[in-house]
């Protein structure tokens, strides 16, 4: 769904000197680790280092990108803006994503599809929640628009689940949390297409529904000033996405490049790393802005972004990788989850949906998610 | 509960013409493949052909059983009306599963009821909501009378859940999607019967609610005039329901006769033809009924017909079937699924849930009802 | 989440005649039976009558314990008074399960903390709803509350499966239902514990939600003349409390003492008793109390007694035995339970989930939950 992440930045946005402190700043701050990341990988410095320090660098390129989309569908109406923001909005994810599945690690791409997906319904909209109500009795939402992205993950969830289902009856079982790549039979690879396919068009059919037919549901008081500070250029917009495009790749490839020994060096296991630690890099940028949201009580935005992103994942970016798999890496990539993966999301989605089932929120809702994600992460901690 | 399946006919009922063309009427064009069914089946002819004809020639027995039902129980006011409609509402699925028990085809048995409340909570449902919400905002229902009927598939779901855990930790294991028939240990069998009571006096209780001390909650706006044309007699209606009912029975035998052997043929294993196609023309005549008044903003009626129709294959032909087994058939059918029936029902039914729990539906949600179908046939595609 | 179980007494109490027979009184008729239970004990009786004594003469002191935490808590303020509600709330249950821990009784104790959750949301609830239900339409309540504590159990559900999960996955496989003790790898056994402190956390929030930021949502008609009688003084409360701890727990010595025997006797497993029996004992006291208040109309407080004793038992008694077990017993205990705890808890909590969604129930509701209660409990009869 178009999770029209309008950046936070308001008044402040234009004293300059201010701006890195700004909701929209604080990921500049990070900047100085990209050319840090860059010269540490061409040394071949401890893969501990280059893992930390790509990690930190991917948060300010993943920050531009999203403005950079922002503004150029800011510019295009709301047709063209829509289809901007699936294409770009989880871009980062994605190219971090294609990178793991060219090294062929299979198991990796899951674990951050599935951490993504994890961190947003948990972590994010957990933190909106709690920051959000902490200071109020309740926070309300259009619980219309919140269960149809829910609904799309319940969808996503029975399309992860089903080809699991299919390897644990008739195949030779799962692929385990410390598999790097696992090559499925041909009727679990046709079937996964299946499943891709149905999934994309249901993500181009939620799009009509959340920028054409029922667009009133997701745009409760779209204020135009959150914006704020002065719009882009055309030609900016695009010359700073091509900028942020680049920088992406780049550290995520030496992200990627450095996953497998950094986290052998740290002591974690690769799906740790990838389920927790790259999942909360690749979104630190929307976890801060849903998070805005939420305390200027818009939390409306905060589950558009938080559940809209997750569904974003499941049922645009997961495919298009399966689909890609055919041309980058080893071998074709299987849309089948391990057990944890498989647990976690179908527990993550249901709770999520119990959540926005009624259009009200509390702090203690956002604690109760913040407890659910604890608990997983505490699992996969010990994988 | 009692699915109070006014057939949509309306004034053009009366001009006989155009009857084969109506809501009511259409199902009878397909009555010249019951003879040929039946021809076919003497002629020994190829299965394929035999299946096709005599499932095509079930469609119209099953609309006339149907009609005569309806028309028997409006003459007896509602709670007799009530009890023939539970008694005959799904007898085609009841009268094919016996056929199939008496042949010791159990799984098939099973199949055909997953598949048949799957068709129901997710193509019947699902094509409802799309069709009637396609060029509305909403459309709304009552979501007491829906959730009471999706709090029975709940039910269901965890009687049919709980024997299969039983045997996952106890006993052999789940029977393979492409066994014919499993005899299991004694105990389980003791414990499919006792499930299968409780289903049958939770369903009772259904009735009471539905028909006696709720059932003010279940016709929200009951609009005589959509029966239409002319009221058939007592005598017509028992004639038509003994006419149908061995029609049903003749087609019921050829169809179960030729599955295993038409499904090697057209390459589909027998699950697959059991769990989809079955279910398709078992259900076909409610399929247009329900999509007939959505289309008509009577979504309430829709929810009815098909939630209420998956909650009758649970909770009254699939304990039934249990007990008949000890009767017909090799051996005693244990209650007992496989693990794709078993992921498929969960789901199906959780999402039901969430659907009918707020009271208004889209365009969207029928869509992605439709889409979690799609994944499932899907994944029995290649079982 | 702080049980304000007040107990019911009215006018009637101050009849002393009548005492016996009213909702509070009535337990107390089986006072006798504690020293039956400690002379058969004594005398080396058959362990089934030793079983039966103490099983019943449970009840009076938890009955006992809960009305002197009541007057405690009456007199000490919310903040206080919700400490002592939570501590000795479930304090019966805890000091069996303490019992049985030191006993080596792993898998009873989880049968009974399992079967303690299931009696709550399922037989509590559904003959409240049932009851409460019989001559009325409906019964409203607060969704909010009731969600709210729902979902601390969709919590408490998620830290009951991901440490099985692990075990499913990594690990040698989950405990059977007739083993009495497991020692898991020391892995599970931390994670054990980590999962053990995030649900303390998390019910000490919900403490602060339910008696500080939310408290007007738990207390919607608080109507004070329920507690009815005279009240009793600090003094008293303390010295009937310091009465019903040791008559607790020298019942529950008793019968943990006879579990293993008696059941072997009646022909039942270890795991029934444990889950079914021990856990209608242990809860008999709220039980009562849960219906009584839904035959007058509050079923907002019954939902609270059943949902939230669910929740304290979930959150609350079961951590505490888990860090318990590194003092008493023979070896840590590790939160794995076996699939049919596994399976019930999951089925139970989102069937709780539904129907306290919406906020309002019926007869039909009551029914349906008892229904599912039967089927588990058919289910366990067969282990």
């Amino acid at each position: 769904m178009a999770t029209g992440t309008s950046t936070p930045s308001g008044p402040e946005a234009s004293r300059p000197g201010h701006f890195l402190l700004t909701g929209e700043g604080w990921p500049y701050l990070l900047v100085p680790l990209i050319p840090v990341a860059v010269v540490l990988e061409l040394l071949h410095a401890a893969p501990t280092w280059v893992f930390l320090a790509s990690a930190l660098g991917v948060i300010p390129t993943a920050a531009l990108m999203g403005r950079a989309t922002e503004e150029l569908s800011a510019r295009s109406g709301p047709g063209i803006g829509g289809f901007l923001n699936v294409t770009f909005g989880n871009a980062p994810e994605l190219i971090i994503a294609l990178f793991a599945l060219g090294a062929g690690l299979h198991e990796v791409v899951k674990a951050s599809l599935v951490g993504s997906i994890l961190g947003n319904i948990l972590l994010v909209l957990g933190v909106s929640m709690l920051a959000g109500g902490l200071r109020r009795d309740r926070q309300d939402f259009e619980p219309r628009a919140a269960s149809a992205q829910a609904l799309l993950l319940l969808l996503a969830t029975v399309a992860l689940i089903m080809p699991a289902i299919f390897e644990l009856v008739q195949g030779p079982g799962l692929p385990g949390p410390r598999d790097q790549a696992v090559s499925f039979p041909a009727d679990v690879v046709s079937l996964s297409i299946g499943v891709a396919l149905v999934l994309l068009l249901s993500y181009a059919a939620a799009l009509v529904f959340s920028l054409k037919t029922h667009a009133h549901l997701f745009n409760p008081a779209h204020d135009e000033g959150d914006h704020g500070g002065e719009p882009w250029t055309v030609r900016r917009s695009v010359v700073m996405l091509a900028i942020a495009g680049v920088a992406v790749g780049v550290m995520s490839e030496i992200l990627v490049g450095s996953i497998t020994e950094a986290s052998e060096a740290i002591g974690l296991s690769p799906f740790f790393v990838g389920v927790i630690v790259v999942a909360i890099v690749g979104n630190a940028a929307e976890h801060w802005v849903a998070v805005y949201f939420a305390l200027r009580n818009k939390i409306d935005l905060s589950i558009n972004i938080a559940v809209g992103s997750a569904a974003q994942i499941a049922l645009f970016v997961a495919p298009v990788l399966v689909l890609a798999s055919f041309v980058v890496g080893p071998f074709p990539m299987a849309l089948v989850f391990n057990g944890f993966e498989i647990g976690a999301i179908f527990l993550a989605v249901f709770i999520a949906q119990e959540v926005t089932q009624r259009g009200d929120s509390s702090w203690f809702e956002g604690l109760q998610l913040l407890a659910v994600y604890a608990v997983l992460a505490l699992t996969f901690f010990f994988v």
